[in-house]
């Protein structure tokens, strides 16, 4: 394991837990990682530079992520995912293989997202990476998407650019970009440009336009 | 505590934590278990073969599991439920008192059961097995059903056999066998003989047929 | 560290985790506590006596918490929250910063409580004690209120005395006493009055009334 100079390492921390495949994969964290109690992170996974992690985190083989990335506490980051750069996922998340989440994407507490329409398929159930069925596809998150508490996302939808999904939605098809969606299915209810900060910090629509 | 042949236990896992009442149960575990980091698994709980945890699961007393049944990371078995063979309960999920999941069901990520209908009764609040209140009753998972990602299941609902709760369904009545249910409340919406492989690996009408 | 008589800490737990601000506070915990396996309890909270957790549970600073509290498993509770006497949180919930909780107030699992309008607000991220944002208001429960399973509650919202919420709620707005609110988003379906009890243990109208 390579973990960088600066780094902190908690207690009951377990990192670059063994995989069977393949069986050199190393895990390898940048500089001034802060590594918080009981934090498990498999071998086989890159991580820049400022990373951090909750209690309890727990992050598979797999994944490559970017630099000043937080994963919170009990947040379950699976296999073979790709995550950019300044990204924060909250607590209690659940995160499936083949997610791509990029940069400067905000994740709220216990999101959900899914990768395949019809589980146990015994199609699903005999990947791996080689052959990999056409059927799982992780959500694709663009940059500045800003996913609200326990929102569920389901298979290969797409979040567009800086796009906003409320509380408790759940996404079943693509959200353009900017666009505000909520409810169960989620329906788009407006745009982050029509968005009003109640204390009056930023003027009408010009909430979250300061995201990359 | 018995502990089958072949089986794993990985760090900080606690096997047979001691419950006050029976004081003299024990926890039986089969052969080829593998038990991931931090699981917790209480005394008094008997388990067959092939059982697997993922990290920091945690089972408590009075269960009996079947053969081959997954238990994901931070799942949450409570008391005295009755899981059958095949079953994979995902992560992040959480199973109170009294639930019946029978064989070959699957339950995906971050679902939510209950057992409760107006807590915290005082009536329920004085339980135990011996005077268990009429109220209180987990749900019944038969044969093969498959629930999705962070659906809600109200006390005492019966899912009948094969049928499918869609992702982030709250269900609060009897879903019939073979059924597709989504929303909040979930509605019945199609049958799983109506439903479509995208990729074309299943002919329409062959999705979820192969189950038990 | 004060640990009250009587206590009862488990393996794994981490009580008194520092915290760089205030650097000189302290955790403060009444008698007869039971800290369940890998409880993490950070500096700087005071709690009750007749404190329990579940496994896993995770508290942060600043927390002033009552006597006879109950904090599930896997539950996380942020920092510089208020909660009252005779609470019970169950598992896997999130509890954000700023909430407040009065007196018997009843959680159910998986429910998740939010503080923030618009994440991640430059303001918001900028926040501390003294300089805290006029848009960061976490949730107010009021005394006796019933939150059902996988509730979701928005930013600020009061939740009035005897509410409740019904499993899956997304709560939008301020629930009035005594109502009974459902669906995404949450409407009120009904008063507290006019619940019946199905087997008979309570007359209509009866149910919850005896809540303080």
């Amino acid at each position: 394991m390579n973990l960088g100079q600066g780094s902190t390492v908690e207690d009951f921390a377990v990192l670059g837990k063994p995989v069977s495949s393949p069986a050199n994969s190393i895990l390898s964290i940048g500089r001034r990682a802060y590594i918080r109690c009981g934090t498990i992170i498999y071998s086989g996974t890159t991580i820049g530079s400022d990373f951090t992690t909750g209690d309890y985190a727990k992050i598979r083989e797999g994944n490559t992520i970017g630099n000043n990335v937080s994963i919170g506490s009990n947040t379950i980051l699976e296999r073979d995912s790709i995550i950019g750069n300044d990204v924060r996922i909250h607590s209690n998340c659940f995160i499936p293989e083949h997610t791509r989440i990029e940069d400067s994407v905000w994740i709220g507490p216990c999101a959900i997202m899914t990768n395949v329409l019809h589980p146990p398929c015994l199609i699903f159930k005999s990947t791996d990476l080689q052959t990999r069925p056409r059927c799982l596809k992780g959500p694709i998150l663009h940059r500045g998407a800003v996913v609200g508490a326990g929102a569920i996302i389901l298979p290969g939808v797409e979040i567009g650019e800086r796009a906003l999904l409320g509380a408790g939605a759940v996404v079943r098809s693509d959200v353009p970009a900017e666009a505000v969606v909520a409810g169960s299915p989620a329906r788009q209810v407006g745009t982050i440009r029509a968005l009003i900060c109640p204390p009056g910090y930023y003027a009408k629509g010009e909430i979250y336009t300061w995201r990359k």
